[in-house]
Protein backbone atom coordinates (compact mmCIF):
# COMPACT_ATOMS: atom_id res chain seq x y z
CA UNK A 1 0.00 0.00 0.00
CA UNK A 2 1.33 3.27 -0.88
CA UNK A 3 -0.36 5.94 0.94
CA UNK A 4 1.07 9.63 0.16
CA UNK A 5 -1.26 13.19 1.42
CA UNK A 6 0.00 16.70 0.14
CA UNK A 7 -0.10 19.06 3.03
CA UNK A 8 0.16 22.58 3.45
CA UNK A 9 1.51 23.80 7.41
CA UNK A 10 -1.21 25.17 8.98
CA UNK A 11 -3.85 24.54 6.64
CA UNK A 12 -7.14 22.65 7.02
CA UNK A 13 -4.83 19.69 5.88
CA UNK A 14 -3.64 19.37 9.17
CA UNK A 15 -7.05 17.21 9.88
CA UNK A 16 -5.98 14.20 7.76
CA UNK A 17 -2.26 14.84 8.11
CA UNK A 18 -2.79 14.73 12.23
CA UNK A 19 -5.41 11.57 11.45
CA UNK A 20 -2.93 9.80 9.11
CA UNK A 21 0.31 10.40 11.96
CA UNK A 22 -2.01 9.34 15.05
CA UNK A 23 -3.51 6.20 13.34
CA UNK A 24 0.38 4.88 12.84
CA UNK A 25 -0.30 4.64 9.14
CA UNK A 26 2.83 4.48 7.00
CA UNK A 27 2.11 7.50 4.79
CA UNK A 28 3.89 10.17 3.10
CA UNK A 29 3.46 13.37 3.97
CA UNK A 30 4.20 15.90 0.87
CA UNK A 31 4.72 19.68 1.81
CA UNK A 32 3.26 22.53 -0.57
CA UNK A 33 4.65 25.42 0.45
CA UNK A 34 1.30 27.76 0.35
CA UNK A 35 3.44 30.95 1.19
CA UNK A 36 5.44 30.54 -2.00
CA UNK A 37 1.94 29.44 -3.88
CA UNK A 38 3.32 25.99 -4.99
CA UNK A 39 -0.31 25.04 -5.25
CA UNK A 40 -0.54 27.22 -8.24
CA UNK A 41 2.29 25.90 -9.58
CA UNK A 42 2.20 23.93 -12.98
CA UNK A 43 3.03 20.91 -11.01
CA UNK A 44 0.75 20.29 -8.67
CA UNK A 45 -1.84 21.82 -10.47
CA UNK A 46 -0.91 18.33 -12.49
CA UNK A 47 -2.50 16.32 -9.56
CA UNK A 48 -5.23 18.97 -8.54
CA UNK A 49 -6.64 21.21 -10.45
CA UNK A 50 -8.20 23.12 -8.01
CA UNK A 51 -5.13 23.99 -6.69
CA UNK A 52 -5.72 23.21 -3.15
CA UNK A 53 -4.46 20.89 -0.27
CA UNK A 54 -5.09 18.52 1.14
CA UNK A 55 -4.87 15.58 -1.48
CA UNK A 56 -4.41 12.50 -0.51
CA UNK A 57 -3.53 9.80 -3.37
CA UNK A 58 -3.62 5.76 -2.33
CA UNK A 59 -1.82 3.48 -4.87
CA UNK A 60 -2.27 6.20 -7.90
CA UNK A 61 -6.12 7.00 -6.89
CA UNK A 62 -5.75 10.93 -6.79
CA UNK A 63 -8.64 12.24 -4.30
CA UNK A 64 -8.99 15.87 -3.03
CA UNK A 65 -11.71 17.52 -0.66
CA UNK A 66 -10.94 17.69 2.95
CA UNK A 67 -14.34 15.25 3.89
CA UNK A 68 -14.22 13.20 1.43
CA UNK A 69 -10.69 12.26 2.69
CA UNK A 70 -11.64 11.64 6.47
CA UNK A 71 -14.55 9.81 5.32
CA UNK A 72 -11.61 7.88 2.70
CA UNK A 73 -9.60 7.38 5.72
CA UNK A 74 -11.85 6.42 8.26
CA UNK A 75 -12.97 3.22 5.71
CA UNK A 76 -9.19 2.33 5.64
CA UNK A 77 -8.04 2.62 8.95
CA UNK A 78 -10.98 1.64 11.10
CA UNK A 79 -9.17 2.15 14.28
CA UNK A 80 -7.62 5.34 14.14
CA UNK A 81 -10.78 7.23 15.54
CA UNK A 82 -11.45 9.74 12.58
CA UNK A 83 -14.90 9.75 13.34
CA UNK A 84 -17.37 7.71 15.75
CA UNK A 85 -17.91 4.32 14.26
CA UNK A 86 -21.49 4.28 14.08
CA UNK A 87 -24.79 4.91 15.59
CA UNK A 88 -25.88 8.28 16.45
CA UNK A 89 -22.94 9.46 17.23
CA UNK A 90 -21.45 8.77 14.26
CA UNK A 91 -24.41 10.78 12.69
CA UNK A 92 -24.21 13.73 15.03
CA UNK A 93 -20.11 14.08 14.26
CA UNK A 94 -20.88 13.74 10.49
CA UNK A 95 -22.95 16.78 10.98
CA UNK A 96 -20.93 18.85 12.62
CA UNK A 97 -18.27 18.07 10.52
CA UNK A 98 -20.18 19.25 7.96
CA UNK A 99 -21.19 22.36 9.35
CA UNK A 100 -17.81 22.95 10.29
CA UNK A 101 -16.57 22.18 6.58
CA UNK A 102 -19.43 24.53 5.21
CA UNK A 103 -19.89 27.00 7.51
CA UNK A 104 -17.03 27.96 9.88
CA UNK A 105 -14.33 27.36 7.73
CA UNK A 106 -15.19 29.42 4.43
CA UNK A 107 -16.46 32.62 7.27
CA UNK A 108 -12.31 32.37 8.11
CA UNK A 109 -11.56 32.37 4.04
CA UNK A 110 -13.81 35.38 4.10
CA UNK A 111 -10.98 37.22 6.59
CA UNK A 112 -7.86 35.88 4.98
CA UNK A 113 -8.67 35.42 1.54
CA UNK A 114 -11.50 37.76 0.32
CA UNK A 115 -10.20 37.92 -3.10
CA UNK A 116 -11.99 35.15 -3.38
CA UNK A 117 -15.40 36.47 -3.51
CA UNK A 118 -14.82 39.77 -4.93
CA UNK A 119 -12.21 41.32 -6.57
CA UNK A 120 -13.23 45.05 -5.24
CA UNK A 121 -10.72 46.05 -2.25
CA UNK A 122 -13.45 47.82 -0.17
CA UNK A 123 -15.64 45.01 -0.86
CA UNK A 124 -12.54 42.81 0.70
CA UNK A 125 -12.32 45.11 3.36
CA UNK A 126 -16.24 44.61 4.59
CA UNK A 127 -15.69 40.83 4.19
CA UNK A 128 -13.17 40.93 6.66
CA UNK A 129 -14.40 42.88 9.06
CA UNK A 130 -17.65 41.33 8.81
CA UNK A 131 -16.34 37.60 8.83
CA UNK A 132 -14.02 38.97 11.84
CA UNK A 133 -17.06 39.07 13.90
CA UNK A 134 -18.96 36.06 12.40
CA UNK A 135 -16.07 33.63 13.23
CA UNK A 136 -15.88 35.00 16.62
CA UNK A 137 -19.48 33.31 17.05
CA UNK A 138 -18.30 30.19 15.05
CA UNK A 139 -15.26 29.97 17.83
CA UNK A 140 -17.81 30.61 20.35
CA UNK A 141 -20.68 27.92 19.21
CA UNK A 142 -17.19 25.35 18.99
CA UNK A 143 -16.11 25.96 22.60
CA UNK A 144 -19.51 25.50 23.79
CA UNK A 145 -19.99 21.78 22.39
CA UNK A 146 -15.88 21.27 24.15
CA UNK A 147 -18.08 22.62 27.53
CA UNK A 148 -20.29 19.80 27.06
CA UNK A 149 -17.50 17.27 26.79
CA UNK A 150 -16.65 14.83 29.91
CA UNK A 151 -13.83 15.42 31.40
CA UNK A 152 -10.93 14.44 28.88
CA UNK A 153 -13.63 13.78 26.33
CA UNK A 154 -12.99 14.36 22.44
CA UNK A 155 -15.36 16.13 20.06
CA UNK A 156 -14.92 12.97 17.68
CA UNK A 157 -15.86 10.49 20.86
CA UNK A 158 -13.23 7.94 23.04
CA UNK A 159 -10.25 8.89 20.80
CA UNK A 160 -8.68 12.43 19.35
CA UNK A 161 -10.33 12.77 16.05
CA UNK A 162 -10.87 14.83 12.63
CA UNK A 163 -13.12 17.51 14.56
CA UNK A 164 -11.05 18.01 17.53
CA UNK A 165 -8.32 18.43 14.66
CA UNK A 166 -10.33 21.23 12.57
CA UNK A 167 -11.67 22.49 15.79
CA UNK A 168 -7.85 23.01 16.82
CA UNK A 169 -6.93 24.34 13.21
CA UNK A 170 -10.01 26.66 13.45
CA UNK A 171 -8.88 28.06 16.85
CA UNK A 172 -5.38 28.65 15.38
CA UNK A 173 -6.82 30.54 12.50
CA UNK A 174 -8.89 32.74 14.56
CA UNK A 175 -5.23 34.10 16.54
CA UNK A 176 -4.48 35.07 13.16
CA UNK A 177 -7.41 37.44 12.97
CA UNK A 178 -6.33 38.61 16.44
CA UNK A 179 -9.12 36.54 18.29
CA UNK A 180 -7.36 35.73 21.66
CA UNK A 181 -7.60 31.84 21.89
CA UNK A 182 -7.58 31.47 25.05
CA UNK A 183 -10.89 33.13 25.87
CA UNK A 184 -12.30 29.96 24.58
CA UNK A 185 -11.69 28.19 27.79
CA UNK A 186 -13.32 24.71 26.79
CA UNK A 187 -11.68 24.64 23.14
CA UNK A 188 -8.20 26.06 24.17
CA UNK A 189 -8.27 22.88 26.90
CA UNK A 190 -9.01 20.90 24.14
CA UNK A 191 -6.63 22.35 21.25
CA UNK A 192 -3.94 21.85 24.26
CA UNK A 193 -4.77 18.37 24.80
CA UNK A 194 -4.67 17.64 21.40
CA UNK A 195 -1.41 19.41 20.33
CA UNK A 196 0.34 17.64 23.28
CA UNK A 197 -0.70 14.19 22.54
CA UNK A 198 3.46 12.49 22.06
CA UNK A 199 2.14 10.75 18.69
CA UNK A 200 1.71 14.34 17.17
CA UNK A 201 4.78 15.50 17.00
CA UNK A 202 6.40 14.54 13.73
CA UNK A 203 3.31 16.64 12.40
CA UNK A 204 4.09 19.54 15.04
CA UNK A 205 7.64 19.75 13.40
CA UNK A 206 6.99 19.50 10.12
CA UNK A 207 4.03 22.29 9.98
CA UNK A 208 5.92 24.26 12.81
CA UNK A 209 2.77 24.70 14.47
CA UNK A 210 2.10 27.03 17.14
CA UNK A 211 -1.47 27.24 18.64
CA UNK A 212 -1.66 31.07 19.38
CA UNK A 213 -0.38 33.03 16.39
CA UNK A 214 -1.05 36.18 18.26
CA UNK A 215 2.02 35.67 20.07
CA UNK A 216 3.98 34.00 18.32
CA UNK B 1 -40.42 3.82 11.63
CA UNK B 2 -41.17 7.61 11.03
CA UNK B 3 -39.58 9.67 8.53
CA UNK B 4 -40.05 12.88 8.37
CA UNK B 5 -38.30 15.62 6.16
CA UNK B 6 -38.38 19.51 6.30
CA UNK B 7 -37.78 21.11 3.20
CA UNK B 8 -38.09 24.43 1.48
CA UNK B 9 -39.37 24.80 -2.13
CA UNK B 10 -36.21 25.12 -4.42
CA UNK B 11 -33.92 24.99 -1.62
CA UNK B 12 -30.89 22.60 -1.25
CA UNK B 13 -33.59 20.56 0.76
CA UNK B 14 -35.03 19.31 -2.74
CA UNK B 15 -32.11 16.85 -2.90
CA UNK B 16 -32.92 14.64 0.19
CA UNK B 17 -36.64 15.24 -0.98
CA UNK B 18 -36.14 13.74 -4.14
CA UNK B 19 -34.39 10.93 -3.08
CA UNK B 20 -36.86 10.01 -0.37
CA UNK B 21 -39.56 10.30 -3.19
CA UNK B 22 -37.70 8.05 -5.64
CA UNK B 23 -36.64 5.64 -3.22
CA UNK B 24 -40.47 4.70 -2.40
CA UNK B 25 -39.86 5.26 1.41
CA UNK B 26 -42.87 6.10 3.69
CA UNK B 27 -41.99 9.60 4.56
CA UNK B 28 -43.46 12.64 5.25
CA UNK B 29 -42.88 15.87 3.47
CA UNK B 30 -43.31 18.84 5.81
CA UNK B 31 -42.76 22.19 4.01
CA UNK B 32 -41.40 25.47 5.58
CA UNK B 33 -42.26 28.26 3.55
CA UNK B 34 -38.51 30.25 3.30
CA UNK B 35 -40.38 33.29 1.39
CA UNK B 36 -42.68 33.34 4.40
CA UNK B 37 -39.15 32.97 6.56
CA UNK B 38 -40.66 30.28 8.45
CA UNK B 39 -37.12 29.08 9.03
CA UNK B 40 -36.30 31.76 11.26
CA UNK B 41 -39.94 31.44 13.23
CA UNK B 42 -40.24 29.89 16.80
CA UNK B 43 -41.89 26.61 15.72
CA UNK B 44 -38.56 26.10 13.03
CA UNK B 45 -35.70 27.57 15.67
CA UNK B 46 -36.79 25.04 17.84
CA UNK B 47 -36.09 22.33 15.51
CA UNK B 48 -33.19 23.78 13.70
CA UNK B 49 -31.57 26.67 15.52
CA UNK B 50 -29.62 27.14 12.56
CA UNK B 51 -32.60 28.33 10.32
CA UNK B 52 -32.39 26.06 7.66
CA UNK B 53 -33.50 23.15 5.38
CA UNK B 54 -33.49 20.23 5.17
CA UNK B 55 -33.89 18.68 8.44
CA UNK B 56 -34.88 15.15 8.75
CA UNK B 57 -36.12 13.62 11.97
CA UNK B 58 -36.24 9.63 12.31
CA UNK B 59 -38.04 8.28 15.06
CA UNK B 60 -36.99 11.35 17.33
CA UNK B 61 -33.39 11.94 15.92
CA UNK B 62 -33.15 15.13 14.38
CA UNK B 63 -30.44 15.98 11.68
CA UNK B 64 -29.62 18.86 10.01
CA UNK B 65 -26.98 19.69 6.84
CA UNK B 66 -27.76 18.44 4.14
CA UNK B 67 -24.50 16.16 3.03
CA UNK B 68 -25.19 14.36 6.63
CA UNK B 69 -28.44 13.93 5.80
CA UNK B 70 -27.49 11.93 2.75
CA UNK B 71 -25.09 10.32 3.94
CA UNK B 72 -27.60 8.65 6.88
CA UNK B 73 -29.97 7.78 4.24
CA UNK B 74 -28.01 6.21 1.79
CA UNK B 75 -26.97 4.37 5.09
CA UNK B 76 -30.77 3.77 5.65
CA UNK B 77 -31.70 2.99 2.16
CA UNK B 78 -29.06 1.37 0.79
CA UNK B 79 -30.99 0.47 -2.76
CA UNK B 80 -32.04 3.89 -3.37
CA UNK B 81 -29.19 4.74 -5.36
CA UNK B 82 -28.16 8.06 -3.37
CA UNK B 83 -24.57 7.39 -4.00
CA UNK B 84 -22.61 4.90 -5.46
CA UNK B 85 -22.45 1.42 -3.09
CA UNK B 86 -18.84 1.60 -2.61
CA UNK B 87 -15.26 1.80 -4.52
CA UNK B 88 -13.47 4.51 -6.45
CA UNK B 89 -17.31 5.31 -7.95
CA UNK B 90 -18.45 5.92 -4.12
CA UNK B 91 -14.82 7.98 -3.65
CA UNK B 92 -15.25 10.50 -6.30
CA UNK B 93 -19.02 10.67 -5.87
CA UNK B 94 -18.20 11.71 -2.09
CA UNK B 95 -15.65 13.94 -3.42
CA UNK B 96 -17.97 15.77 -5.86
CA UNK B 97 -20.62 16.08 -3.43
CA UNK B 98 -18.31 17.75 -0.99
CA UNK B 99 -16.96 20.33 -3.94
CA UNK B 100 -20.85 21.04 -4.63
CA UNK B 101 -21.66 21.84 -0.90
CA UNK B 102 -18.73 24.20 0.65
CA UNK B 103 -18.03 25.94 -3.15
CA UNK B 104 -20.92 25.67 -5.94
CA UNK B 105 -23.41 26.10 -3.15
CA UNK B 106 -22.46 28.95 -0.99
CA UNK B 107 -21.03 30.38 -4.55
CA UNK B 108 -25.05 31.15 -5.15
CA UNK B 109 -25.52 32.04 -1.80
CA UNK B 110 -23.13 35.00 -2.04
CA UNK B 111 -25.77 36.16 -5.19
CA UNK B 112 -29.05 34.99 -3.15
CA UNK B 113 -27.98 35.97 -0.06
CA UNK B 114 -24.94 38.54 0.58
CA UNK B 115 -26.05 39.61 3.47
CA UNK B 116 -25.30 36.95 5.42
CA UNK B 117 -21.42 37.98 4.65
CA UNK B 118 -21.70 41.51 4.58
CA UNK B 119 -23.86 44.17 5.99
CA UNK B 120 -22.13 46.76 3.64
CA UNK B 121 -24.67 47.37 0.67
CA UNK B 122 -22.04 47.98 -1.70
CA UNK B 123 -20.22 45.11 -1.06
CA UNK B 124 -23.05 42.66 -1.30
CA UNK B 125 -23.74 44.69 -4.85
CA UNK B 126 -20.17 43.58 -5.92
CA UNK B 127 -20.45 40.06 -4.24
CA UNK B 128 -23.42 39.55 -6.68
CA UNK B 129 -21.50 40.73 -9.54
CA UNK B 130 -18.25 38.77 -8.83
CA UNK B 131 -20.28 35.68 -7.42
CA UNK B 132 -22.26 35.08 -10.70
CA UNK B 133 -19.61 35.44 -13.04
CA UNK B 134 -18.09 32.42 -10.39
CA UNK B 135 -21.48 30.81 -10.28
CA UNK B 136 -21.54 30.77 -14.24
CA UNK B 137 -17.90 28.77 -13.93
CA UNK B 138 -19.08 26.18 -11.75
CA UNK B 139 -22.12 25.31 -13.87
CA UNK B 140 -20.06 25.02 -16.87
CA UNK B 141 -17.73 23.00 -14.59
CA UNK B 142 -21.04 20.97 -13.92
CA UNK B 143 -22.06 20.38 -17.12
CA UNK B 144 -18.10 18.81 -18.37
CA UNK B 145 -18.96 16.47 -15.65
CA UNK B 146 -22.62 15.42 -17.39
CA UNK B 147 -21.02 15.72 -20.86
CA UNK B 148 -18.35 12.52 -20.06
CA UNK B 149 -20.93 10.38 -18.99
CA UNK B 150 -22.28 7.58 -21.06
CA UNK B 151 -25.62 7.91 -22.80
CA UNK B 152 -28.34 8.47 -20.49
CA UNK B 153 -25.65 8.45 -17.80
CA UNK B 154 -26.00 9.71 -13.92
CA UNK B 155 -23.73 11.78 -12.25
CA UNK B 156 -24.15 9.42 -9.35
CA UNK B 157 -23.60 6.17 -11.13
CA UNK B 158 -26.50 3.75 -12.52
CA UNK B 159 -29.46 5.39 -11.02
CA UNK B 160 -30.50 9.25 -10.77
CA UNK B 161 -28.93 10.53 -7.18
CA UNK B 162 -28.12 12.83 -5.11
CA UNK B 163 -25.30 14.51 -7.36
CA UNK B 164 -28.03 14.84 -9.96
CA UNK B 165 -30.45 16.53 -7.73
CA UNK B 166 -28.21 19.03 -5.99
CA UNK B 167 -26.48 19.67 -10.24
CA UNK B 168 -30.40 20.05 -11.05
CA UNK B 169 -31.07 22.25 -8.46
CA UNK B 170 -27.60 24.97 -8.94
CA UNK B 171 -28.93 25.25 -12.58
CA UNK B 172 -31.90 26.58 -11.60
CA UNK B 173 -30.64 28.73 -9.04
CA UNK B 174 -28.62 30.19 -11.68
CA UNK B 175 -31.27 30.85 -14.03
CA UNK B 176 -32.28 33.11 -11.49
CA UNK B 177 -29.22 35.12 -11.39
CA UNK B 178 -30.30 35.38 -15.49
CA UNK B 179 -27.53 32.85 -16.17
CA UNK B 180 -29.37 30.51 -18.54
CA UNK B 181 -29.16 26.92 -17.98
CA UNK B 182 -30.03 26.35 -21.69
CA UNK B 183 -26.20 26.58 -22.20
CA UNK B 184 -25.24 23.92 -20.55
CA UNK B 185 -26.19 21.33 -23.05
CA UNK B 186 -25.15 18.34 -21.03
CA UNK B 187 -26.43 19.55 -17.68
CA UNK B 188 -29.90 20.64 -18.91
CA UNK B 189 -30.51 17.03 -20.57
CA UNK B 190 -29.53 15.48 -17.50
CA UNK B 191 -31.67 17.87 -15.54
CA UNK B 192 -34.65 17.45 -17.71
CA UNK B 193 -34.18 13.56 -17.44
CA UNK B 194 -34.14 13.77 -13.99
CA UNK B 195 -37.03 16.27 -13.86
CA UNK B 196 -39.34 13.95 -16.29
CA UNK B 197 -38.63 10.85 -13.59
CA UNK B 198 -42.66 9.63 -13.24
CA UNK B 199 -41.66 8.99 -9.41
CA UNK B 200 -40.46 12.34 -8.77
CA UNK B 201 -44.08 13.66 -9.96
CA UNK B 202 -45.51 14.42 -6.11
CA UNK B 203 -42.11 16.71 -5.13
CA UNK B 204 -42.30 18.33 -8.12
CA UNK B 205 -45.80 19.32 -7.45
CA UNK B 206 -45.17 19.99 -3.84
CA UNK B 207 -42.70 22.40 -4.52
CA UNK B 208 -43.98 23.99 -7.80
CA UNK B 209 -40.60 23.22 -9.18
CA UNK B 210 -40.09 24.65 -12.66
CA UNK B 211 -35.88 24.01 -14.57
CA UNK B 212 -36.08 27.69 -15.88
CA UNK B 213 -37.10 30.33 -13.98
CA UNK B 214 -35.81 32.78 -16.88
CA UNK B 215 -39.05 31.53 -18.86
CA UNK B 216 -41.48 31.31 -15.77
Amino acid sequence: MSLKLYFGPGACSFVPHAMLQLSGAEFEPEMVKLHKNEQGGEAFLAINPRAQVPVLVHDGMVLDQLVAILLYLDDLLPDAGILPGSGPARTKALQTLMWMNNTVHPTFTHIFMPFKYTDNEAAQAELRRFNTRLFQQRLTEIDALCAALPDAGWLSGDKPGALDAYALTFMRWGSIAKIDPTQFKSLWALANRFYDLPALKPVLERERLQLNLMVA
